[in-house]
């Protein structure tokens, strides 16, 4: 038997990332801490403090003897620098895509640009991003908001990663007509788009899928949709206990998939469980 | 003026990631090093050696007040324990899809799996991955090879992050006959193909569109094409010097997108000459 295993499954690349790093870096080190929980997933955060990885609340609760793993959605320019300043060792499990972010922010701001964020400014992402930014910016979550702005000679457009490409393109239009010069960088990650391209690319050459996740979770439930539609013999479960050999019956193919909210020990658990399977 | 940069330009993600890290190290600490060049790019090395990031060959020339920047495409597992063993402050630039494929053969290896790598055997990449496997692997770079292979209970497959889809697909089918248990991680980054439909994207939208790398470059020379096709007012140039005001005359959309050896820096200028452009 053949398992396929979808990319891009489960956890988006920055939460899968910044939790192997806190159990990596909880191997290494004692008294290894973040600053909030890691990713807003009980079991999760639970399944790391049993491995050694306890949530503090700021850099204030940091002590000398602390490894401090720094959230996939960043922090500010500030904390780095008082995590710094108190000589604490750090390991930053920031999500790359936004540290691009970031990165852009502050280089379209030295270019002389306002930079307009399109986001959630209460979000901790935006919050890290804007602190970047040496200069003049503004954050907008809506294009009527992107409206009351005042013109500027040179604006820059970046974006929380986890906005809609529609809301951007809209802000965009607005902007272009707020200024004589707009800069546009698309930071916007497709995570949800390549979970679902990965996992039609698997469900089209597999006699089998399996789709792992929350029974009432929306984009689980979307993803199942797209595996149906391109193989007859897919199911959506929970967990491992939900399967029988029974399913794989006469299968040569079988491909695994993931939503969003699945950590990947369950997806492990379920190809441990085929594999198995296969060797029956 | 709206100037659109694609994503995906220039450098691929991991290099210019490792490229930041290295130049925000070299201004936080003080004798930052790599371990052999951060990339096979003589002008951005000399680049960084004035920014204070030194080349040195291995972990021996190690000296205690280093700080070492992990290179993009990772280190074995063996000199990640030197390092640690000698307490050296060390920051780490493995480009994340790298270090996917070195945890996916990991557990693939403690799943009971022999572990092939689809890959070039000598190549730093491949000899980081290979060394988090702690059973039995074999590396394989063209379906001839992976003939050869002996038949095992339990095979897991993966991928240097640089090999060709079609390679992989082939050493698969032929693995498939090798096994009763054939599990299939796809590691393979496809850089090329995302920079591609990143140039499409802004092209379709650009009324003229800056495509900045190497006259000599293959993969830049495909990128103009494909821009050209999109957009009849496309240019082709290496440096800013090559470019001029009447080039944008009456545009109100410019696209800028680079090959895969082009410098940031690059790009950058280009976008600071376009942005002075917009406003005379």
């Amino acid at each position: 038997m053949v398992i396929l295993m979808a990319d891009y499954a489960g956890f988006c690349f920055g939460v899968e990332r910044a939790i192997d790093i806190a159990e990596k870096t909880a191997v290494e080190s004692d008294s290894v801490v973040t600053l909030g929980p890691i990713i807003h997933n009980p079991q999760v955060v639970e399944n790391l403090e049993r491995k050694g990885v306890h949530v503090i609340k700021d850099v204030s609760g940091v002590q000398a003897d602390n490894t401090v793993v720094v959230r996939s959605h960043g922090i500010t320019k500030e904390t780095y620098a008082q995590l710094q300043n108190r000589n604490v060792s750090t390991v930053d499990a920031t999500c790359p895509f936004v540290t691009k972010v970031q990165r852009a922010a502050e280089q379209l701001s030295n270019e002389g640009n306002t930079v307009v964020v399109v986001g959630e400014a209460d979000h901790a992402e935006v919050i890290g991003i804007v602190s970047f930014i040496p200069g003049e910016y503004f954050i907008v979550s809506t294009p009527e908001e992107a409206e009351q702005l005042p013109k500027r000679p040179r604006i820059g457009l970046v974006a929380q990663t986890t906005q809609q490409g529609e809301t951007f393109r809209s802000v965009q239009k607005i902007l272009a007509t707020k200024t004589d010069t707009l800069t546009v960088v698309n930071t916007i990650c497709n995570a949800t788009t390549h979970r679902q391209q990965a996992a039609r690319d698997i469900a089209g050459r597999a006699d089998v899928m399996i789709v792992i996740g929350g029974k009432n979770s929306a984009n689980t439930k979307q993803l199942f949709d797209i595996c149906a539609e391109l193989c007859g013999r897919s199911y959506h479960i929970e967990t491992k206990e939900e399967l029988s050999p029974s399913m794989f019956q006469g299968a040569n193919t079988v491909g695994i998939t993931a939503g969003a909210s699945t950590p990947k020990y369950l997806m492990q658990e379920v190809r441990e469980y085929i594999q198995e399977v296969s060797e029956q």
